[in-house]
């Protein structure tokens, strides 16, 4: 039932809310980290403090620490400088297992032949995995990513962070013939956590569900300063790990959808083909267009609750 | 009631029910043509034929024949091979009264202080006016386009066929400062003319309504055989003008839109800013969101029984 | 055996040379402003100016205010604030004869079958008339054009500030079908004035030689601040109207050139296809390669000396 | 005196006579191979081969069997459909010692610090050497290159085959930061090979300069063929081994080069700033611009008579 995976990420509140789910979910066999919403030795120790707080013992493995060809950009108006600012967090105890992230991706994937690759940052480590080991699109059950949109963006009006911050290797991963299921904007907007939710995760009492709750407090407040005035975060990364275990609480749809290099406006967009067939490309990633919230949330508040 | 008018049209089976509309609720001062649809001179000829046939003296001007960049690209798929196929139309027995449709433009602009421009082709003459009279963004009341969409595409995924024919002329049009009201594909897709709409045009008797059943027929054939399989075309140019006429039918909302002139796959896209404020630009573009598709096929409706 | 001219200018410096050696050596039609050195209103009056000091009987029509797409930029920085600082100028006496200078040039091609326009400006004139009038590029005997370059440019690495200033009004151009002549910064560059040239031109006596000489001061200082340290001015404009009156100084090659839209570092860059034949592709334009710097510096000589 | 080196290839005849070179005149660790003359399999196949028939006990690691974004493209018309046509080759006897390349790259640059990788084929091995070992421009003495050109291109107008078929991977190259050594097609079309260099190599009587003697006659009859219909071939791989084994031979500047990534016209270009440096940027890349084609033909010469 677990579905085995490693969990590529840049720690990030919603990519730690990932791990918390997952480690209730998934057959975690590593989690391998990359620059995104903070710089690599961040979300390196984001990811490695997590995992220490939820007593998960799960290797980490390092990644790259620039974008391929995009300059280093990253997101701390959301996440603070520390990348998951927020929750009072103990002293670092653990040390990463291995600064080659790809390498290790690589070597799960060849280790068995259902291995789901969840990506809940910018895919540079995937895209270097697969331009190092050209059998790794088949090797894999498929790529599950949080990034993009069928619409609107969030860090121009065109483009999500995540393929935004490195739109090479988000165009090599979508090209790559491997399986994908992708959780864009649309569909992560859907899931908000707003006082209610936190308030509902702080009775859980559990420490994993009060680190939750300590993260999507910070995470709601930084929304409301940057986007809307309002005290509610879209739980994007945990939509990308939910679509694996809990497949039955999204609607997708199989679309064409290519990622725009160059564009003045619209570079790190993820274009979707949503024309009716006749004109349209065939597909090459199944698209999560609903996802039922209310339920998403109880899967939250269960995980949260099967943690000390 | 009645606003001053010069339509710059392509026509084209929309443009020609726009053109009937607008003989009855606009003053129309002159029709300008470009190559859009079809080439040039069947435009002339069809903006003059369907004048004829509705008995409505007014001054034609033929425009540019080709995009300022872009290659000329039509749309016969749509619109047949003479840009006007469907009805029996009889013989021609009119001519065009120039070949300066940007000075015609100009000069009606100048001859008075509340001209709106209603533009249902690409965007070419429009452009070309702004570049020969710097005063003309002030002097217009408006611009009313058909053009663009705020999400999906139709000759390509991002982009609408008036915007991705001409996309330099459109961004001269965007950024001019005029004020702009736009009509795209997410709402001109509210307004679908299928065998009952049709129906119901030909029980109206006359002339005028027999040309638009016509003309209906073919068309929404034409989106049955390109698009979705079913007989319903989308009656894109008279939103722009009941945009002027009827602004009682349509809901709007301020946005900032550019027209992304190169990227691999979004070249001719009107990327819509729908951010929240605190992220977006400042808005120059008042885009029509909702349209009152039943009222306003009741202004249709009205507007051929008007005619013999 | 002069040849009939319009010269689409942006006085600036060597533009003003240029009109000094075409009032001898061409039979002068108009000229036809546009932005470009510096703005459009100081450019008209530079070319009045010019005309007036020279004793010139020639109308002058002003032209576009602004590029067609890109932002309008000057290039003070050669040119001085007022586009021809240096000389003392007398007061303007005269005024435009008209504002509408694509209309000029359509009219002068129209009245005969010889006529050639000389541009030493942006092309967003050629470009205009092209658009309005499509017979244009057959009814002109050609263009001769400063501008582009076959290798190094000057605004940035890789463009020219005539064809940086206006790239799509250039690719229009240079994709019109007309014959063309192209004097880019590799031919000018052979024909640079220094401190013993402009004191030959002193020892001329005429006015007009003094008014070159003292422009050439001006000018050759500026190059020396802005780039090399030598106070040394390459005479770009005035190569393009000696293209025409003096072919025998020039040896030339033909090539396919485009203009470079697009790209991050090479916007407005003119690409000259230089390989052998069996790569490349067909020939547009007429490519000056090489000039007798000192022949032609001895026209200028004479031209002066054809002044009070 | 010898420099100790790794060569990232992709026989390819010249590269081939880059490999004789350096298994004279350099500390040869390592060979690595690269899709770009021909695919993988076959460029690695013919650098083993080579190797073999020079009696050179070299490892040899495959690397990347495309381009890191770009579509994979190759260069048979000049090389033949095995890459190495024309010689008659024994069968093969060797096999690759691995199939990580850029893994390879990286460790030998950590075991020393005095590397220097000649880079003769597309980058995409070096680029994901780089992004994988962030220190790695630091570790490496530098990285000599044949590619771009400070003018004409090959493949385009603009654009120099290497650089051309993976613009991403050279444009991490070109800014990485790491000491750079050019040879562009400016240099190497000063040192081209035809019947006269043929018969002198003929005549040196080794296996090794027949061999050589074999490669440039077929490459010289496919340079006639594809270009300029003379047969003369410019050797343009030995030009990056011998810049550091003969740096004598070779006159050189330093300049600003970019890689510029989109483009219609100019995608691949090594846009080089030639400006004078008041308006240039800070040079990033020694351009080699001269070259003493006899001294380097007598080194060919004598690296071949090094062979049985």
């Amino acid at each position: 039932m677990n579905p085995p995976i490693v969990l590529d990420c840049d720690p990030g509140h919603d990519d730690a809310i990932a791990l918390l789910i997952a480690g209730q979910h998934c057959e975690l066999l590593g989690v391998t980290t990359v620059s995104g919403n903070v710089p690599l030795e961040l979300t390196t120790r984001n990811a490695l403090l997590t995992l220490q707080l939820l007593g998960l013992e799960v290797p980490v493995h390092a990644g790259a620490a620039r974008p391929l060809v995009a300059e280093a950009r990253h997101a701390e108006f959301i996440h603070g400088d520390t990348g998951l600012n927020g929750p009072q967090l103990p002293p670092l105890e653990r040390s990463a297992a291995g600064t080659d992230a790809a390498g290790f991706i690589i070597d799960a994937a060849r280790s068995r032949d259902d291995l789901w690759l969840v990506a809940t940052g910018p895919l540079t480590n995937v895209a270097l995995a697969l331009r190092r080991a050209p059998d790794l699109s088949e090797r894999l059950a498929g790529i599950a990513l949080m990034g993009g949109s069928t619409s609107f963006g969030n860090v121009t009006a065109a483009a999500e962070f995540n393929i935004w911050a490195d739109p090479e290797a988000a165009d090599m991963v979508f090209r790559s013939g491997a399986q994908l299921i992708m959780a864009g904007l649309d569909l992560t907007h859907q899931f908000k956590m707003g006082a209610g939710h936190i308030e509902r995760l702080r009775q859980v009492g559990s420490g994993a569900a009060t680190f939750a709750a300590d993260l999507l407090t910070f995470f709601s407040n930084a929304y409301a300063e940057a986007y809307s005035g309002k005290a509610e975060g879209p739980l994007h990364d945990p939509c990308a790990v939910m679509a694996l275990t809990h497949p039955e609480l999204f609607a997708s749809q199989d679309h064409h959808v290519v990622v725009e290099l160059r564009g003045d406006h619209t570079r790190g967009m993820t274009l979707t083909d949503t024309r009716a067939s006749k004109r349209g490309n065939a597909p090459n990633v199944r698209v999560l267009k609903r996802i039922d919230a209310d339920a998403a949330f109880e899967v939250l508040l269960e995980s949260a609750a099967g943690y000390r």
